[in-house]
C-alpha cells in the first residue's frame, strides 16, 4: 500500500483472464474479486481464480458484498468461510460495517493472516450528514478497520464536496471516499487530494454507476499529476 | 451570472478576433481583457478591443492586473482611468485586494454602473494556510466585492484541498477558487462542486500555470457533468 494512488478493478468470474491481461496493460494495481458475483462459491473454484489474479501480479481486495449493500444473499456463515479460504492469497478483506454479526471476525481473519481490513459503507439513495459520515469511519476505526472506505449516492454539488472534505479531515487515517452516479464522478480522480487510497474502474461491465473505464482513467489521473 | 459554471478566457490584443471565434465555437462564456498585456492602453484602442468582444456576445471580465500580481507596471491613476472607460461596456471589474490605494474605487466604479467587482488575490509560490485565505475573503467582501477570487500555487496535495474546502465553506459568497500549477490543475473543473463560479483557460497561449487548454476543459466540464 506504498505507492498511492491505487486503481481497483472489481471483476467477477467471467472472462476474467482477458480482463487481467487488459488490467496489466493499462498499469492498473489491484483486483477486487466481487465473489458474490461468481457462479460458484465453492473454495476451490473461488482460489482458482484467486491464484490467477496473483499470476499477474495483481493486489486482490476479497469481497462478498451483502445484499443490504448491494450484493447477494449469502448466510453469513457461508461469507465467513470464503473469507478464511482466501485470506492467505488476499491483500486486503473488505467487510461491510452493517454486517455486525461477522465484521469484527473478518477483521480479526486479516490481521491474523497479516493483511489488511477494508471496512466499507454504502448508501445507493444519498450522501448522509457530515456527522453521519464521521461516525462511520469512527465505528469502523473502533472495530479495527485498517481502511475505511464510504461510498454515497451522489445528488448535488455540495454532497460531492461535503464527501471529499470529511476525506480530507481524516487524513490521518486510510480513507476511500467516493460518491457514486454521474455527478460524483469527479471523486473517483479528484478523491486522491483529499487522502483517499483507492479507486475503482470497469473493463466492459460497471459494478458501480459513475465508474469511470480504465483506459480513460488512467488519462485521468495522468493528466492532473495523480500518476505519471 | 445566472449560469454557473462559467468559463473566462484570458485575452490580450493579439490575434483577438481569431480567438474570439474560436471561443465563441467552444462555449465559452466570457472573455478576461488582459489589459495590462495590451499594446496600447489608450481609452478609444481598449474600448475598440472591448466592443470586438461584445460583437461575439461575449462576457467581459477588464482586468488592469498590478505588477506585484503578475501584471506590468502601470500607475494607479491610469489604472482608475483604464477602468472608469471600460466600465460601462464590461460585466465585470476585476481588482487586486492589495491595490489598496485604488480597490474601493474601482469597486464603487462596477457598483456605479451596475456591473459587479470581483477582488482577486495571487500567490504565485505557495498556498497559505486556511486562517489567512479565510481572511482574503472576509476583507474583500468587506470591500464590498460582489466576487472574491484567490488563486494559489499549489505544492501538495493538501493544498488542493484547502483550497476547494474553504470555498465550499464560503458557498453564500461568490467565490473563484484556484489551484496555480500542474498538481492545481484539478481545481479548474473540481472547484464548481465547491461553489467556485468561474474558471480560466486559454486558446494557443496561456497566462497563467497548470490552465487547461479551452477545447480540453469544455470536454472534462461536460464528462464531469457540469455542463450539458
Amino acid at each position: 500500500m506504498e505507492k498511492y494512488p491505487l486503481v481497483v478493478l472489481p471483476v467477477d468470474d467471467k472472462d476474467l483472464e482477458k480482463k487481467l491481461s487488459v488490467a496489466l496493460d493499462y498499469g492498473i494495481d489491484m483486483v477486487e474479486l466481487r465473489i458474490d458475483q461468481f457462479s460458484d462459491f465453492g473454495e476451490d473454484y473461488v482460489l482458482e481464480k484467486a491464484k490467477l489474479v496473483k499470476d499477474y501480479n495483481l493486489g486482490i481486495i476479497a469481497t462478498v458484498r451483502s445484499k443490504e449493500e448491494g450484493g447477494i444473499f449469502i448466510p453469513d456463515e457461508e461469507r465467513l468461510k470464503i473469507f478464511e479460504a482466501v485470506a492467505g492469497i488476499s491483500d486486503i478483506l473488505d467487510i461491510e460495517l452493517t454486517s455486525e454479526s461477522i465484521n469484527k471476525k473478518v477483521i480479526e481473519i486479516a490481521k491474523d493472516e497479516g493483511k489488511l481490513s477494508l471496512v466499507s459503507y454504502h448508501d445507493f439513495d444519498k450522501t448522509p450528514d457530515e456527522d453521519f459520515i464521521q461516525s462511520v469511519i469512527d465505528k469502523a476505526v473502533s472495530l479495527g478497520a485498517d481502511i475505511v472506505k464510504f461510498a454515497f449516492k451522489v445528488n448535488s454539488y455540495e454532497d460531492v464536496s461535503r464527501i471529499l472534505c470529511i476525506s480530507g479531515k481524516n487524513r490521518d487515517k486510510k480513507i476511500v471516499a467516493i460518491g457514486m452516479g454521474e455527478l460524483g464522478r469527479i471523486t473517483r480522480v479528484a478523491g486522491f487530494f483529499f487522502g483517499s487510497v483507492l479507486t475503482y474502474t470497469y473493463i466492459g461491465k460497471s459494478f458501480a454507476p459513475g465508474q469511470i473505464e480504465a483506459k480513460k482513467l488512467m488519462e485521468e489521473l495522468k493528466f492532473y499529476g495523480l500518476r505519471s
